[in-house]
């Protein structure tokens, strides 16, 4: 007996070895607006139709769990700074609220504490890099609207002496080279190297560094380019992977949520493939580097998607991969056309029916007929390919968790979203 | 070195031992129509609205993943038969198919092995017992219409001289006695028990048995017995657990895919309960005998439920539990009525708008008064409570899959809904 009791002890010590997982770095995605309707359809759209499988995404080799997502307001609706502020901090707080509780008091965020630990931290994102989401890591605001003061925040915000974020990639501009304050002048003067033309940042190789691409946000990864995070996510990882004290970096899927506000199906799956691609490069990352942690999650889902609709039981992905722009643009090149078809063509792989020909340059003719066009453009759209919507703001159905690498056992299963935040701090602290 | 690597093995071999997780009963419950926003709405309908914290569901307590429901069809979307096929054979196969495969040929059942491994069998159901989701467990047709020869399966397709369920319970009588063959005949001639009387169903004390309370389905839950699942849920456990060999049951909550079809919020979330609290009765079984595995799924979302529409951040559950009928019964009470507003108190605790009553007053004065009227107070409760809807069909969102006790761990991530099937099968075999 005594044999057996000692072995046990043995493994059970061997199992509480084992089961200390706290990471040495964490990489946190979110898909800004990412329900689970947006992953399940980008699956499909990602599908190659001439094989018999339905490939996985990257989002099936790391699902472990879902995230409650309400916050603590007179709604079970969260917008994206208070559901931002609970990721960030572990905290519930009212919508609009940039890392501060219900009563406006700021709150720790994880950032933070990784800086006080001497961790090396990062954001990036596609959005103006002070919007909502990235602004609830560093910033503390009662309003998610005060750009400016947000913008601030990232070099009045001192951990311990320090700027609290080494490393931050995204758009913005104009608020950081404003008239009143000249914020990129300042973090020059702190020893930032100061980035805005994209195709200079591979030429990038050490921090810290602010990078700011777009005056406010990037175009849409449908018009512009298709891999702008991806690019971005690859250099965050790469300049991360050379501090000695650990990492935290927040990556942002920004802008899934204003195609989702859009109601734009080709918009959505665009965002939703860089993100995706951004993701895999994470995940190779935690691959080569064990000692990490990765965590994606969304922070709501937004515009009620659904695939399949009207009553139809399909979902057609040939016609969203035929859309070769966002609804805007193809509305005010229709707009400006003297052939809808021929303007249509350029930009769209599928032929108008005469009804939808009917229904655009009806749409053509009245008042506003840009304004007109976008509409009827999106409706065109999903209609053809059976995508429904039910609203141009969020909806309050449960969000996936994913996670990969060291400590992502921790997530499996339905956790509150301050949930993931107070296991993240914890690994942090 | 050597003591270490004697001191591995045996912690590996222990790891071994620990991992035949090999449940000897199982309980496996179906949601038909329950994607990912039902549960979430579920959970917000039931919270206390006297207490800070919201209340988790018995589906938060067991959440493990997810699954993907697409048919081996030229669609995405799956109809309940192929999803019920998936997820009793491992097969995908065509929207349609009773446990045939896509060439139209019978696949095996989990129910059908765990009769051959001489195992107890049941079905529970509060749609007729011969319908596609149970139908796919016990039957094999190239139709899931052919509810005649669906139903006769029940008593021809034995197994090792058996017929194939020891247990129904659900609705089904014009199936079961027919002018041509009068199969509840049959079934008392081969020794079981033939219940018809609702309220006799706590004096059965044995199996096999045969229990058919209802015509075709059972009334909504909303409108008649708001337990009759959990009433059958109890009475099934507590006869199955007297049997020696171990048992297979599969319980489904066939109605909140109907109320999805129709769009009627307060009818989903009141099926939505009675599964939830079969559910909670399952789980405690579990609790109570270690060696059972529950497993609850979706065969895949219907009518493209959104918890917020039409651009509003919030969701009234008041709202929705101020409606004690579903719509059709409250459209019929309107259409018969000389005073709107009278009909509809007697009905829904809130009173109507003038344009609210505008409406309904509108659609009473059509030519088809009932039909106008049940589409109309669905869009009164539908856009007072802020529920989106967007087809009266199915969509292909992945739907959840919880788990419990012995072996649930094997079905952590995301899967396909075959998996699910295949992973019981193992167990079963």
């Amino acid at each position: 007996m005594k044999t057996k009791y000692a072995l046990i002890s043995v493994c059970i010590f061997a199992g509480f070895a084992h089961a200390d997982d706290t990471p040495k770095n964490i990489i946190y995605m979110i898909g800004d607006g990412m329900g689970p309707a947006f992953t399940t359809a980008y699956r499909y759209y990602q599908d190659n139709p001439d094989t018999q499988e339905i490939e996985p995404t990257v989002y099936d080799a790391i699902l472990v769990g879902m995230a409650k997502t309400y916050p603590d307001d007179d709604t079970f609706v969260t917008d994206s700074a208070a559901s931002a502020t609970a990721l960030s901090s572990g905290v519930k707080s009212y919508n609009g609220a940039i890392a501060v509780d219900s009563d406006k008091k700021p709150v720790r965020t994880m950032l933070e504490i990784a800086k006080e630990q001497g961790m090396t931290t990062a954001l990036v994102a596609t959005s103006q890099i002070n919007h909502a989401t990235p602004a609830s890591f560093a910033a503390h605001n009662e309003s998610r609207r005060n750009y400016d003061e947000i913008a601030d925040d990232y070099l009045d915000n001192e951990i311990k002496g320090h700027l609290p974020v080494d490393l931050l990639l995204g758009g913005g501009v104009r608020y950081f080279e404003r008239e009143d304050r000249n914020l990129a002048e300042e973090f020059k003067q702190q020893g930032y190297q100061y980035l805005t033309d994209f195709e200079a940042l591979p030429s990038l190789q050490t921090l810290p560094a602010l990078g700011l691409f777009a005056d406010k946000a990037f175009p849409f990864a449908l018009d512009e380019n298709p891999t702008r995070l991806e690019v971005m996510t690859n250099k965050a990882l790469s300049l991360l992977q050379r501090t000695d004290n650990g990492f935290f970096v927040m990556i942002e899927g920004s802008q899934i949520d204003w195609c989702g506000h859009a109601n734009d199906i080709a918009c959505a799956m665009a965002e939703m493939d860089d993100f995706a691609k951004s993701i895999a490069l994470a995940k190779a990352y935690v691959d080569a580097h064990p000692d990490t942690l990765l965590v994606v999650t969304a922070d709501h889902s937004t515009g009620g998607l659904t695939i399949g609709s009207n009553g139809k039981y399909r979902w057609d992905t040939e016609v969203i991969k035929g859309v070769r722009q966002t609804a805007w643009p193809l509305a005010m090149a229709l707009a400006k056309s003297t052939d809808i078809r021929q303007a249509w063509s350029e930009s769209v792989d599928w032929g108008l029916s005469d009804e939808q020909y009917q229904q655009l340059k009806q749409a053509k003719q009245s008042e506003e007929p840009a304004k007109a066009l976008y509409r009827e453009v999106k409706d065109v759209i999903n209609k053809q390919s059976y995508t429904g919507w039910t609203t141009k703001g969020h909806t309050a159905v449960d969000v996936q968790v994913f996670a990969y690498g060291k400590g992502s056992q921790k997530f499996v299963g339905s956790q509150n979203n301050t949930d993931i935040a107070k296991q993240l701090i914890e690994f942090i602290q």
